[in-house]
């Protein structure tokens, strides 16, 4: 385990993607979304992924200088043709344009198609609520959360992600995926031959098990519930975008490299000023954050708002470092040689 | 037990309505509301709550003949004052509004204030999607929801509600409190004077338990996501709307029947054609709900999506009268007569 400051990894991460062809644009939204992603914690959605995502831009999965086709189709809702790039590219040129459309509409949609894997949802609406407005996104995601009932997946584990502006500088932040543990998380239980805390996956008969090895699925959150948000984003991100839903779309990591994803992502913009000036609704926000903060507490628990371990983690990390496990260091090391990229880790 | 007819509850809601003091189009909706939630078979959020609604307009808590404030504050995104009326006739007007909006420019959202119960989510986001949009509705509630990590609710159990168009004539429809269990079932369980079929409430210390007498508080599901979703409702509906957030909203059944409870709530309705014509998107919507029904089930178990049990229910309902409790039909037989209205149940 090493400590690397934001600052090199950031770096880092741009060398890299610069040597996989990406283009300037492009790469400034994929190193700023896994470097950010892991600032605030969140490694499994952070430069763990880089060299999945340098090998996706060599092999021709995703396209690394994308030509975009955006189409205004309504005043406030538009479509953005992605070209097979990555998705956190996409998602900031989306949410861009949603944040336009809401500046002028009120509100602002964006339907995005032919992407790929856009890591933590967190990273657009963030930027959005950031800049006083309040967000929506989701993406689809492959099969893997076991379906109500069912013996096997149909449903991605679709995350659902909310964003909103306070008076502190980091705003209110929901990012969830509706399943009751992560399949990261369990492969990493599968790695150590540990078995899981619950019965929280199930294996191929659709029965719940605690064996990381037999696992094939994972369980939702509130049974037919979190199936039922899954079910939600599949609408919004396969359905709608015209993009591929359910079983039918390609896996993360066991697809060839060189077959695009054809995934698709939904985002919404709003203003947060239509029953109040921005400045009130910031200050309401915050009196909410204020409150739940405040809450009495279980015996040694913390009562939080969602995104408050990110910002603390985030904190931590801004100072320390970014923690890079040696398995992990050892395999962006060898990446940068194999690119011949001179930024030391 | 016995079982009515549709059209006889829907006469009898109007009537009772009516001598209630609600003018016509404040009583359509309120009797849509009431008795299509019955059809559909969930009983919580249907005619058992006629008898209090009818107290609320008697009462002075809801205006039984609003006058409504609507501004039009940006061109896609609209306010709706609803002068301390029913929720279920706030919802109606809003999801007319935000649909209006959505036709001309692709979407709209409408954030309502001074509203009060809703009812079942569902009514307002069908309207929309029977009618090929793609709808969004929140509201909040009064603190029921067990905070994580915290001994008492701060939130309410906040629900997520969406639905879509799809070829057959229902269409998708999620419509869900952030909760484990129902509040209004576990006060059946109360009544009963038996234990929860698990530990789904928690105690005035914050602690689970499965003793409905002891519980202040509901659980969440995926415990700190499900907390997280009802947040996000707060935010939209709470905050946004200018209204009371937290703990500050006044409880629906134990706060005075002279008082209004300043709920707020948000609608959301988009166009289904981005990407694809509106058929296109019904078809594929389709072909998604018919792989799902489609898929292996466990055994002893169907694989459903949101809103099939309800769907399945209603037909029943439609050819075998809506069933109602011993308790409730001498309830409604006492306000009809208390009332002098003169449909027999």
């Amino acid at each position: 385990m090493k400590y690397i400051p934001y600052e090199t990894l950031i770096d880092f991460h741009r060398e890299i993607l610069a040597k996989a062809g990406l283009d300037s644009e492009t790469n400034e939204a994929v190193t700023t979304g896994l470097c950010e992603t892991s600032l605030r914690g969140v490694d499994s959605h952070g430069i763990r992924l880089l060299p999945h995502y340098t090998r996706s831009a060599l092999s021709g999965r995703k396209n690394p200088k994308p030509n975009y086709s955006y189409t205004q189709k309504f005043p406030a809702f538009g479509a953005l043709d992605a070209d097979n790039t990555f998705g956190h590219a996409a998602g900031f040129k989306a949410i861009g344009y949603a944040m336009r459309m809401a500046k002028e509409f009120g509100i602002g949609a964006v339907a995005v198609s032919n992407s790929s894997h856009p890591g933590a949802m967190a990273s657009f609406v963030l930027k959005a609520a950031r800049d006083g407005y309040v967000a929506f996104a989701f993406t689809n995601a492959d099969a893997l959360l076991r379906s109500h009932g069912g013996q096997r997946a149909y449903f991605g584990t679709n995350p659902t992600c909310f964003a909103a502006p306070r008076i502190e500088e980091e705003p209110f932040c929901l990012d969830m995926a509706p399943t009751i543990f992560s399949w990261n998380k369990l492969l990493t239980y599968r790695e150590k031959g540990e078995k899981l805390p619950g019965e929280y996956a199930a294996d191929e008969h659709g029965i719940p098990t605690s064996d990381p090895d037999l696992a094939r699925s994972i369980l939702p959150i509130g049974t037919y519930k979190g199936y039922g948000l899954a079910a939600m984003g599949e609408v919004l991100c396969g359905v709608l975008t015209g993009m591929l839903f359910g079983r039918s779309i390609p896996a993360m990591f066991t697809t060839p490299m060189d077959q695009p994803r054809h995934l698709g992502q939904f985002y919404l913009v709003m203003r947060a000023d239509i029953c109040q000036p921005l400045t009130v609704f910031e200050e309401r926000l915050q009196q909410m954050t204020d409150e739940v903060r405040q809450e009495p507490n279980l015996d040694g628990e913390r009562v939080l708002l969602a995104n408050d371990p990110q910002i603390e983690e985030a904190q931590r990390r801004k100072e320390e470092g970014i923690p890079v496990v040696d398995n992990l260091l050892e395999e962006l090391r060898t990446l940068a040689s194999d690119l011949s990229v001179d930024v030391t880790l």
